[in-house]
């Protein structure tokens, strides 16, 4: 924590913020310049507000100099994290995608996006049960029978399953028949259920929410982890900025700066990204060019019909596509596909 | 629904736009211009995603023309909607101050706040027993032992108590004790906590999310109105953008569009908006001149030892500066405190 | 500057930043932690980007601690600059409005709606004679004939005159004719602009640019007066975010920010703020709630014919019925009108 | 044009809607729904504000439905620009990648920057004789002798040259010395300086403005294209967001967007994108992933020296890297480099 007073800031007013520092249980160095006195705190990162120096009287500026998640941080792991399911790896040298419907609608209908994302190369097989909707009027998922039919496709075609957990009184369930528990972008500071994943011994998939910080959604991270759940996955899946043509705007270097701050894998959704079917393989390649570890990817097999986010979803067609770039794009980076 | 075909669109594109309308309950209608074909679908808005139809082939545009919220419309009851609990009414004539600490952190610090924000006038008590910290290494709340000093400290000094759900797991212990249920800022989109909420018979204080829209934020309400409780009071809390000298940045045309748009009560926290103790009065003016109903205010009896938003808490004697300004300015805008 | 070592930096990597915060002219001060090394750079202000400092080796995190505008701080001039214009007084206790058309159209235009806002009570007229437009197929301005208008009209109803300078090759036209040169949102960073006016001896008004932290309009201010012109007027014009339903966000907050750091006065434009007339009253309200020194108001005898921002501009009867509300709020914060 | 009104607007509401239409120049068409009148505007786009058909008496809603640029649009030239210059092709099969220092800083620093960039593949080498700096206390630049030395460095290694152009009255000497003519983002809606460009003869490089939509980027474009220039060269380099890690947030899918929608070729520049040279080198494998055309890349000699943007200029051999990679990823998306 480092302070700096305001010209002509008064010996009492010094001392005040001296006070609060060790009271935090910092050790409190006291720097007296020409115009400034500054006022640095040292030692284990306690939890605290800034601003709250900010707003003393006779306070010019105050930041907060370390970053307040640890478990989550490159240093508390530097060689990175894998998280290893059977003999899938995610955070390895190889890409790995993570493909299917939005919603699981019909047993019909996952079976056959299985099939064809399965054939194509993806490892994971993505399907909602229960599903966020902006609207209370839109279709709100199968619950526990689209679970069903989300595990039937991923055994028949040697996939595994991700599927969303909404509240925590969803996990048995859908830890019940999925091998990852993805959080949704709008749940990523749900901290009851945070918590209660952390609790869990599957992985977490965790979005970026739409409109958290890399700080922010690593200090998400650090709640699952906490509890002692250390397998998490990142995923960014867009921001929300001014730009309205994309439904949401790709924050691309959040792969790399994700690298740099942490061990954890981080996987792109350019489909919930960019909201638009003609804009998901521009961008796909992208994030493997970027550096990302995976992708998850939004299938149908036909979109037009699809009762949730059919604009964003591909045609099978086009994700074969799709994995034909990634074939070139990924070696290029020194990965495999 | 508006579909604006690109020109030189064939036929067949044409065609396939106009399935996907009939599909949804559309009537359609047809517009031959010189360069491009227009189709208008009209009829009950159906719920769907416009971008469906903005990457169809052949297609240059497309237009969502009606908005998705139906029971949180202005239109739906033009007079406004009025809250009422026993003798108090949010969204009446008088501006309703609801203050007190962010967190209830012992018995002594409510009572204390409380006895300060009765006198200067509040007629709501708040108080966090259940706290979303982003860290998990913070302070996070008392839990029921928090609720119980809460309606203590409320009834001793004649106020409602409001305090904030995290989870549809949690919304029997705080009904238990609370007046008013309230949803905070990250779980403005946690369907399955408004949908509890919604078979509640308790008035629910929604919060706006940090990156909502204002329709976005009225769908939100039209979840919890969708169950049968209309019963829903809005709230301003600031909007993440770029500037970051406040913790967030207070919408304050967010006020006068909800008032047009829809009829339910709407109430600005300035506390939240934004961060700082010391931009607290203005903007809690500014709110009250723009047409607010009422404010949410942290107040603390000791600021600079809270556990939690220290920063943004007023200190009891900053209240009463406050609502002394307030009475200033609530009849300028026609309203009584 | 203050610079936070990794842990583990080695003495190399320590002393490359010690080197380089003495080539900037910095006093340093290195503080040796359990953990990590800090070293404080402590000295006058100088002028680098500290993101130079977060990319070196071994560096954690760097952080500026002084601000780097000077003229334009509250410490500078801490009683608070008034720009005076004969009589008119603009930072003093009387709120100042300036009001008029967006555009001058014609003579008979700007005379109609100066007539009107003078009887209502503004003491400056606003009319733009080269207009900034998004689409170069929009009308650009009547340029000289426009500013002659202005004048004739300003004249015959007693009011002051302010127009925009778009360019540096405009000054001299328009220092002609206005007493006020206005410098949009888009230009604030056009700092060739800037330094120009910075040599003339008319007040410039200087909006906040659309994406322009407070610090960088400080900053862009900062430029004018670095060249001997202080009398800049600040004006809070909206920000962009994203929220659609009004053209910007206006910043309410940035009111009393702008108060606490900066001597300068500062205005709100609630007309380009929202971009819709029937948001304009309730935020002109709220700017002089929250501590502003002045409006600027899009006034237009005739607003459905407007040639620009008609959507934006008050009827006269609006103004009128603004300048009555104004009349109530403005004692309610101590100031006249 | 597409207005709904409201239910229950009367017939005089809906008359004066469709008078203001006729006015516009729009054939108008009215739909009669069981709820909502709609009325269509159809017939050459005028140059309009939609928002002033939105506060009209009786509109619920109002909707521009024609993209309001022509000659930028991919549809006036569906095969895509190729800007010429000599051998030099940019938006054909290669990926032409733009580099050099920030600021000319000397005739050493640029020419040993050349140098480098020469032998490592660059066809273009940029560097700012005039600069746009946040503080006026910041090395503005050299100036015509900056100029100088850029053309002799650029001549001696076989490359064209770029430099910026802040204001008109720069026309005539940046075009004296440099091949392409730089647009910075604080300039993007500088209006006149948009048009002198479109009188001249040589390729302009437009930055995307800093909080500017795809939409008013290409309106920038068309100010120049309708003066006659139509060698209009897009450049994506980061947007403002909420995220502050990176100075600025890449806009990834901004890359295909602009190939949909506009046949200009369009370029990425990392090095302003990021702000920080460590995510220079995975932001512009994701740019070429994603199709950019070409690449512009702040190589300085020395970056510790620099007098400007330092920390995100990348050092010589980074550069060669950098290239290296370009070389496996250009194929890998069908462009050589």
């Amino acid at each position: 924590m480092l302070v700096v007073m305001q010209e002509g800031a008064t010996e009492a007013q010094i001392q005040a913020v001296i006070d609060r520092l060790v009271a935090l249980g910092f050790a409190v160095h006291r720097s007296t310049g020409v115009v400034h006195t500054i006022l640095g705190g040292i030692g284990p990162a306690a939890h605290f507000d800034p601003t709250e120096f900010a707003v003393m009287e006779g306070v010019k500026e105050a930041h907060r100099i370390m970053s307040p998640y640890k478990l989550a941080s490159r240093h508390f792991r530097p060689e990175g994290t894998r998280v290893r399911l059977g003999e899938l790896e995610i955070g390895g040298p190889a890409v790995v995608v993570m493909a299917g419907p939005c919603s699981v609608e019909s047993r019909e209908q996952v079976m056959a996006a299985a099939e064809r994302v399965a054939r194509a190369g993806a490892r994971v097989l993505r399907g909602g049960a229960f599903k966020p909707r902006t609207s209370p009027h839109s279709f709100q998922g199968l619950g526990e029978e689209g679970l069903r039919y989300l595990r039937e496709a991923a055994d028949r075609y040697g996939l595994l399953a991700v599927s969303e957990v909404m509240d925590s009184s969803q996990i048995p369930l859908v830890a019940a028949y999925a091998d990852i528990l993805q959080v949704g972008a709008r749940n990523m500071q749900n901290y009851a259920l945070l918590r209660e994943l952390g609790a869990q011994n599957k992985p977490v998939l965790l979005k970026r929410g739409l409109s958290a910080t890399v700080e922010e959604w690593l200090l998400a991270a650090e709640y699952v982890m906490n509890e002692g759940n250390y397998h998490v996955i990142l995923c960014e899946r867009g921001i929300r900025t001014f730009e309205t043509y994309t439904r949401n705007t790709v924050d691309i270097s959040a792969i790399p700066v994700v690298k740099k701050l942490s061990h954890l894998p981080i996987l792109a959704d350019p489909s919930h990204g960019t909201g638009r079917r003609d804009m998901v393989l521009p961008v796909a390649r992208a994030a493997v060019a970027a550096g990302a570890d995976g992708l998850l990817i939004e299938v149908h097999p036909e979109p037009d019909r699809a009762l949730s986010d059919g604009a964003q979803s591909l045609r099978p067609d086009q994700f074969e596509e799709l994995m034909g770039q990634l074939r070139m794009i990924a070696p290029a980076v020194g990965r495999t596909l």
